[in-house]
Order: structure tokens, then C-alpha cells, then sequence
């Protein structure tokens, strides 16, 4: 292509600037159809797809002959004038005057028919170039660019959470472990009690990064390495916890809806699900849920633990997230609160997404009284000594405070329409999973 | 304190909107000093401090002796009124109603007195609330968010790389290895790779995580967990890599100079120093650096590698980051393309700061031509197996691209002007330091 570096080099998202134009496209060849004179080619780039009109009497006929004969995935440059489609307002296509090979694809794996689901994970790296998995990295960037905005406008610093912990504090089950210099290391399951150190010296602190799991369980929920955002905040008790929880979804849900429908359509995602995301969401005691279990049949008592079928029966009943809280203490972890007006309970609090996509987040007001902690690390039987660094935040300036763990792989699920969470994250890692 | 649920809880960055109002602070006392009807106490809480006034006449005998018996870091509700300080506009202070002690501190660690850098890390959590540590933090969070906001306006997606790969590719000495189930597992080094098959499916693709080496090495740069991010951009060659390195470390500079000034005075940073960060960045040949490590009087000969103190030499030439491209390939990874115009040379490019910080970018053009992609896995005796999905990128449209990385600790220590890795990351990962 000789008189190439004489045009702009523009990518398929900007074509809408440049109509009228001759101008330089690169990109890969996502199908195509011929008749006698003509080749449509959709060429993508990642920013878009763009119609490619090849008319022959509108290039040699040895470009002509090339364009017949191409591969899908092939890399291509092509030069074209700009002009808006035909019939579509909006949409844009290139009236194509030269196009050069820059790299064949013979067989490419993955045809637009059907395949299997191991297949497509083997060429994981091949179908991130479908529409879908495109669509899907959009909205999983734009929930984590939600997720920053929020906590940034609100006066919150990141503080990174480490991802190599020195205790097995809760039992080495389902921790991953490493040979660190000569001792033993743990990958991080919750930058929690981190953060709590943070929020005494930043007020509102949040970390967020990938955490691990080595659970056995091959769920349609569950990855061994997943991405997790969580807030704590001085001075803030469970309801305060609760309403951030609430503004926190909501902002998400609008952020998605404003820059990623396209998107949600290319995965057709029922929109108006989306859309009723909204305050007030409706918050029940645990032992408000244990009743509606009960009425619709389920055989729950009070000390039951939800998995997800319950929570899928609980969610079924509001059109929006529902926060679940006061879970009985030894239902949780050890450093809840007590609640002050029921000794066996929590001040903790779930949030389940509608439609039967589960937990989505979990957190609580957390035990600042030294004494109680204490007792709570006795009765777990948790070694002390690992937590001395933790409870010296009860020791000096103790303080109320509160936060909460969300997780990005299933609120992406949810927020696409997934069944599945594997296909949340760019490189999924589970039980039989750790390629490409 | 009776009637503090009647007035306004607000944080110290906020006094400004609340001049002559009655308002109820909660935070931490950093410090005091007393006269015979006068407590001046520091409140800290996370957004600020701000000096609270305890005249005698204003409060309960009570409360003026609880007052003058406060010790560092005791948890305190203040109530009082807000004033503009009478010596300084723009600093307000509290003139106190009424005080109560949430939580004690007896003997709290860090004193204002000089502590050793083993005891100052062995208590990290605490260590994290005095003035530097805040500054610090701050600033690192405004370069991530310099970092997130530049790809993200310039239409890249993030495509977060996995952490556990399933080949030690270039050899296990410098891997952390867990058990996956069964079989051996890696903490990445790098998401590049990952990130070659993200451009090919968004065009342009960051990923941003922490990464991991396990270096036995003991010096004022090395983590063994930091945090990186790369970019890698399809269509793009080692000039385009060069100008988005350039563009991306002075929008890092001047959105930290924009945002985080306090801080940078805080922690007593050459400002000015900062303010020269500005484009055109040099951009020499390794042949013209080994020229200049000679002119000085090193011992440098092609070929060599460039260690910190060679960085140091080449960087104390300019004021402004440098930009050394096309060292000889022998140095560089095997992806690296070869230079068409020296065989012996590779399209790499590392970016070094100034001040003797180092190197904190290196990157380059990707080898995109599949035979030589198998003659390089071949002569760096790699095992071509594992690489069979990298290569896939090159048998299926194959494209030109480009991409670097950036270590956040190293571009946190100099943007911050900090001697040592060490403080740049909230609880530092170092060969004897895992805790706490």
C-alpha cells in the first residue's frame, strides 16, 4: 500500500469524525460475505466493527482477488473513504480503495458455529476476541471503574492490602501456600483486618485486589483466584455500613447503565432488571429471612447457614438487592460486633442480588472492645499470638468501625446476566483450571 | 455527651464549610500541649488535623482534668465551635464544649522521639497513622489514580492478568511456587504475555495487579510483592511505546503535583524537581548511554548491563526522565522484536528517572514474525510447549504491538523522594519482613 502514510491512521470507534474521508484502518477480519463484484468485510479493531465495501471497479484486480480469498482473523490495513451507512443512522462504513495483508490466519480455531465449553476455555486467549467476551470485559472495567469513583469522591484513600500473609489464622484448608524465603506464606483471603488498621490512621480506607481460595468445590459461583474491593470506615456503625453498601450498588448499577448498554445488549441482558436497582433496598433480619424460607416451603430453623439455594429463595422475593443482617454470632467470623441488644447475634449484614446471583457482598461493624475480641479469639481457638498486631488496634485509641468485602467476579455475573463466573474474568483459575 | 446527637458530625476537611457552627468531630489525639487554663489538643481522624481549643471557662471542671490527662492516640468525640484560626486563613480550629473519651491509650508505641526502621516496621499498623506515612499513602493512591485515568480516556480496557500461571518459563529462582490442586503453580512476574493476547482482542489492553519475585536480594529497590501495570497496545512500534511512556509519567507528575501538593511539602520533596517533568524526554541509544557511562570514567563496554549505579550516571545527565532504547538482544527477553536495521539490537526501550531512582519502565515492540517467535524460544532453550497459546498470537493475524510496564513502589519512592522501597507500599513484602 504505497500512498499509506499520506492518510490518517483512525481507529473504527472514531470513523464518525471522519466522514468523507480516505483514511487507514488496522485491524482483524471478523467475517465476511461475497456476491460477484462485491466483498463486505467486517473489520474489528477493538474499538468496533466497520462494514469494508470491496467494489471491483473501485480497486485493482489483484486486491480485488485478495479480499476474495480471506481468512477470518487475518490481520489487514486497509484504506477507504468514510460515509454513514445506507440505512443505519449512526453506523459507518468504509468505501474501500486499497487493502494490504499484514498476516494470514489459517483455520482459526473458534468458527462462528458452536463449541463446547472446555474447548473455548483451552483458547481462552483466542475467545477474547468474540463479541461477547468483549462485551463482557466492558462492563467488567466500567463496574471497576464504578467501584474507584465511588470510594475516590467519597474522601476514601486506597491502601493495598499484602497478598502474602504470614498465619494460617483460620486453618491452612482452604489457603494456598508458598515457601517464603525459608517460612511458610499464605496467599490473602481478605485485606480486612488490614484495612481496619488503615481506617484508625486514613478515617476511610479501601483496598482492592485479587484474593485467593483453594476450595475443592466446582460451583458455578466459585474461582480460585478472584478480584475483591473492600471498605472499612472509623466512626461507622452497622447501619452507616448498610447505607454505603446500598449508595455503593446503585452507583455501580447507574454507571453501567450510562456507559455500557451497547454492551449489555451484545449479552441481551434484560435492562430493565438493571434498571430498578434503586434506594430504598429492603433490609430484613436473619430471622426475617428464616420466616420467608419458611413460607415458601423450606424446611430452615433459626442457627441454619444460607447457601444458594437459600439465598436464592430469599433474593426471589424483592426486585432489588436485599440486605440480609444480624446473623447469629456463630454463624460468623470472630471479630464481629456483638449486637448489644441480642448477645447471640451479629452486627453483620449480606447483601444477595436479585435473580438468584447470591452474596454479592459481606460485612459488618467490627468488635472494638479488646476484652470481647479476646474472648472471641479464645472460643474460635485462633492462635492469640497471630493477632497481636490486630488487637493492638483495640489497645491504642479503639474505635468503632465498620465496612464491608464485595466481590467482582460475581457482581459482574450478575450484572451481565452470567450463569456461570467463568467467564468474568479475563483468565479464569479454578478447580481444573490454570491455562492459558 | 448528652445532646451530641443534635448537632452535625463532620470531619476535620470539612471545618471550612462550618464556620461559626457547633459541630461534633470524632478522630484521634496526636498530640498535646497544655498551659494552666488552657488544653491545645492536635485531633487527627483521616481527612485532616485541626487543633481543638480547651479554654477552662467553656467547659465542666470534669471535663477541662480529662482534658489535661490525655494521652497519644486516645479515641475522642469533640464537640465545639468552628473558627477560621486567628494567625492563619484557611485553618480552622475548634473552640471546645465538650469532650469525651472513647478509647484510652496507655504508652502508645511511636513516640515524636526517633525509632530505629526494624521496630517502626515491626509495627507497620500503627506506624501508618503519623503525618508521613498519610503523605505518602496519599500520594500513592493519586499516581494510581493518574495511572487508571490516563488508559482509561484513551480508550484502553483493563484486562486483568491472571496471578497464577501454570509454567516457571524462565526458570524457577526467582518464582514463589504453591501447590494448585495437585500440580506446581506460579505467582506471575508479569501479565505482558496475557496482555499480548488482550490487544489482539481490544486493541488496546492494561492490566494493573500485584506481581511477585522471589529475589534473594536485599537492596533499596526490591519487594518481593509489587505492584505493576502494563499496557500493550496493538498496531503500536517502539517510537509510539516511547511517546505513550512519555505521555503517561507526565500526566503521572502533573496530576500529583495538581492534587497532592501538601503532601509533597509534607515529606519535604524538591517540588521543583517534580515541575520539570515535562515533555520532550530524551532519548538516547544504548550505544550513547555506554558512551556517557565513559565520558564519566566507567569501566562500560558494549553489552554490559546497566546496574543501579550505571542508571544513576546515565540519569544524573538529564533533569527529566530519560529514554534508553535498542539495547543488544543478548540482554532482553525473547519476545523482544529485533531491530531490522541491527540484528545484534532489540526494539526495547527502559525509561530511567531522575535522582538516581532508576529504572522504572522497561518495554518495547513485541516479536511479531511466528519463525523467529520459535528461534528465540528455541535459543533461550525455553519450553516451546508452554508457549504454544503466545504463539497462537503470531499464527492467527498476526499484528505489530507494543506495550511497557511500570512498578508503582519504585515511581511511589520517586515521586516522593523516598531513599528506600520500603515505606512506598502500605505493608511492605521484603526477603525477612512478611509481618505484620
Amino acid at each position: 500500500m504505497s500512498d499509506s502514510t499520506t492518510h490518517e491512521s483512525v481507529s473504527v470507534g472514531e470513523l464518525g469524525q471522519h466522514v468523507g474521508q480516505v483514511v487507514l484502518l488496522r485491524g482483524w477480519l471478523k467475517n465476511m460475505r461475497s456476491s460477484k463484484k462485491l466483498h463486505f468485510l467486517e473489520l474489528r479493531d477493538g474499538s468496533g466493527v466497520a462494514q469494508c465495501v470491496v467494489f471491483k471497479g473501485d480497486v485493482t484486480p489483484e486486491v480485488f482477488a485478495l479480499a476474495g480469498g480471506l481468512t477470518q482473523e487475518s490481520s489487514l490495513k486497509i484504506l477507504g473513504e468514510v460515509r454513514e451507512h445506507p440505512k443505519q443512522k449512526g453506523v459507518y462504513e468504509i468505501g474501500v480503495k486499497d487493502l494490504e495483508l499484514l498476516a494470514g490466519a489459517t483455520d482459526f480455531p473458534i468458527s462462528p458455529k458452536a463449541h463446547g465449553t472446555d474447548f473455548l476455555m483451552d483458547h481462552r486467549h483466542l475467545w477474547l476476541r468474540s463479541t461477547r467476551q468483549h462485551a463482557i470485559l466492558r462492563v467488567r472495567h466500567a463496574i471497576i471503574q464504578a467501584v474507584r469513583n465511588f470510594f475516590d469522591s467519597r474522601g476514601f484513600t486506597l491502601v493495598d492490602a499484602p497478598i502474602f500473609t504470614p498465619n494460617a489464622c483460620e486453618g491452612t484448608s482452604t489457603l494456598f501456600e508458598t515457601d517464603y524465603h525459608g517460612q511458610p506464606a499464605y496467599l490473602t483471603q481478605s485485606g480486612q483486618l488490614y484495612m481496619e488498621a488503615a481506617a484508625a490512621a486514613v478515617g476511610k480506607a479501601y483496598c482492592f485486589g485479587p484474593t485467593f481460595r483453594a476450595e475443592k468445590s466446582k460451583t458455578r459461583r466459585h474461582l480460585a483466584e478472584f478480584w475483591m474491593v473492600e471498605p472499612e470506615v472509623a466512626f461507622m456503625d452497622l447501619d452507616g455500613d448498610m447505607q454505603l453498601a446500598e449508595d455503593f450498588l446503585c452507583a455501580i448499577a447507574s454507571h453501567v447503565l450510562e456507559t455500557r448498554k451497547p454492551e449489555l445488549e451484545a449479552l441481551e441482558r434484560d435492562i430493565s432488571k438493571l434498571e430498578s436497582i434503586k434506594p430504598p433496598f429492603p433490609r430484613i433480619t436473619y430471622a426475617e429471612a428464616i420466616d420467608i424460607l419458611r413460607a415458601e416451603g423450606h424446611d430452615a430453623k433459626m442457627g441454619d447457614d444460607f447457601g444458594a439455594e437459600e439465598e436464592t429463595v430469599i433474593s426471589s422475593k424483592f426486585d432489588r438487592p436485599v440486605i440480609v443482617h444480624r446473623y447469629p454470632a456463630a454463624l460468623k467470623a470472630f471479630y464481629m460486633k456483638q449486637d448489644p441488644a441480642n448477645p447471640e447475634l451479629s452486627l453483620c449484614m449480606d447483601v444477595l442480588a436479585p435473580e438468584g446471583y447470591g452474596e454479592i457482598i459481606g460485612g459488618g461493624q467490627r468488635e472494638d472492645d479488646l476484652g470481647r475480641l479476646e474472648h472471641m479469639i479464645d472460643h474460635h481457638q485462633l492462635p492469640k499470638e497471630a493477632f497481636e498486631w490486630y488487637l493492638d488496634l483495640r489497645r491504642y485509641g479503639s474505635f468503632p468501625h465498620a465496612g464491608f468485602g464485595l466481590g467482582i467476579e460475581r457482581s459482574v455475573a450478575w450484572i451481565c446476566g452470567l450463569p456461570h463466573v467463568r467467564e468474568t474474568i479475563p483468565f479464569p483459575r479454578m478447580l481444573h483450571r490454570l491455562a492459558p
